[in-house]
């Protein structure tokens, strides 16, 4: 308690008590300046970043690649969110919330914005018929999954990594708070992966896509260096599933489009063919 | 800086560093004790409290009943999750993740398990095809805006509500954090409704129903007592969005089932027939 605070009547956006996201972070929504977005020539134009968000709809793109569904071509475009590229007016246009991934899907009649990681998982799965059952028990297994993933993810990574990594100040009782929350949300991954293959049954689907990248590249040491920290090993059906999901070939290519950091064979930054992939990827060691 | 910390290698639950809600909270998931779950006569089984995702759940039955869907009728029983009555063995059975609301959808050939209010919602909507549009541009938006919801509201809630509302310390670094984040998202909103009657256009939608109970009741005074505070009422278009869907009947029946607190007439714990709800509205001054 060494840190009580009594709150003013009326929030004001004090810029001194900032941190190092001041810059970026802001109360008020909208473009900060005006800028088209460059758009290439397959049906689908992908603004976006490598982060987990982003992970999962690339890694949608080139699973339905994989999968031999020729019409899912993309073009994807690096979104440097610490150049505040999510605030351009071609941006907000897209995705008004300034959040990657944003998608523009030109294949039907007129463009179509679709925002949200999931929400582009969902569009992208319906239109092929691909990785989300089309009815009964599994579909709705599938979305209960998909929206458990969208409701937890922000408690790992607004909260979790946040405080833990991120945050200027180390802070005992939000990083407590949100430590246990991930463990919690690891244990209930790790019952239901000790009785199914993937994560909403016998198939894998798009809630695989959506959980994978945050709570799969977590127990692989991959995010935030919190592996020992949140004993991630003990979790092992997580780890059984993370590295299933890692083997894919799909995944292996999805996950490293729009990287412009980590390893030389792990970055993408732009893609535009199958070949910007294949490149990189012959890096590998 | 008063409150530098530097965390240990491997987080353990240290009870002691806890705060009110440590009896509830813990790192591991699943069932604590043996109960079974009760069960009505109707088609549907909800197990829920009128927080705002029960709101959710509970505003979809009664606009779906409003809607002369006669199939869509209910049990709704009271899970009071400050009695753990989320970790008996019944109610992980249903949702594994121990979060109100959850459903038993007795409708179908074997029943079946639905979790996280927006799977819910999607689950409903697809049935009885009501407030999703089946196809297109309009299906697209509102799929945007309800996973806009769904990752959104853990900032407000989780973040923001958490820290101003209830825990027991108050501190200024997350509390500055989250409210400026929950302002910016209710300027994305207040954009959005400066253009479009409901949130994902000019239907009403299950997007509005995800997003009404947290954001349409926080401008409108009924959520943390943080009107003042985050100037609420300069959000115009989130405003005149939130009185009218006030106005709905499924709406003003929905948003008092499972609740057990609040005015007379706005408590009915538990609906078993329209008339519950009847009975308790009848007592509005």
């Amino acid at each position: 308690m060494t840190d009580e605070y009594t709150p003013p009547k009326i929030w004001t956006n004090d810029v001194s008590a900032g941190n190092k996201w001041a810059n970026i972070n802001s109360p008020e929504s909208g473009s900060r300046f005006d800028k088209e977005l460059p758009s290439g020539k397959h049906p689908f134009q992908l603004y976006s970043l490598g982060t987990p968000n982003g992970q999962k709809v690339t890694i949608m793109f080139e699973e339905l690649l994989a999968a031999d569904v020729k019409e899912a071509e993309y073009d994807a475009f690096l979104i440097n969110i610490g150049e505040s590229d999510q605030f351009s007016s071609g941006f907000v246009g897209v995705n008004p919330n300034s959040k990657i991934p944003a998608l523009i899907d030109n294949s039907a009649a007129e463009p179509l914005n679709v925002f949200e990681s999931a929400s582009i998982l969902v569009h992208l799965a319906e239109k092929f018929s691909k990785f989300l059952p089309e009815s009964g028990s599994a579909r709705t297994q599938t979305f209960n999954w998909l929206f458990w993933a969208q409701g937890s993810a922000p408690f790992l990574g607004g909260g979790f990594g946040h405080f833990y990594s991120y945050a200027d100040e180390k802070q005992e009782y939000p990083i407590n708070r949100f430590a246990m929350e991930a463990k919690r949300q690891l244990d209930v991954l790790d019952k239901q992966l000790a009785k199914n293959t993937y994560v909403s049954g016998e198939e894998f689907t798009i809630a695989d896509m959506a959980i994978w990248p945050w709570y799969g590249c977590l127990v692989l040491g991959r995010l935030y260096d919190a592996a020992e920290f949140l004993q991630v090993e003990t979790y092992e059906h997580v780890v059984r599933w993370a590295k299933l999901i890692d083997q894919r070939e799909g995944v292996q290519r999805g996950r490293i489009v729009n990287r412009s950091w980590g390893e030389e064979w792990e970055q993408v930054p732009e893609r535009h063919s199958a070949k910007d992939i294949d490149d990189v990827l012959k890096l590998k060691p």
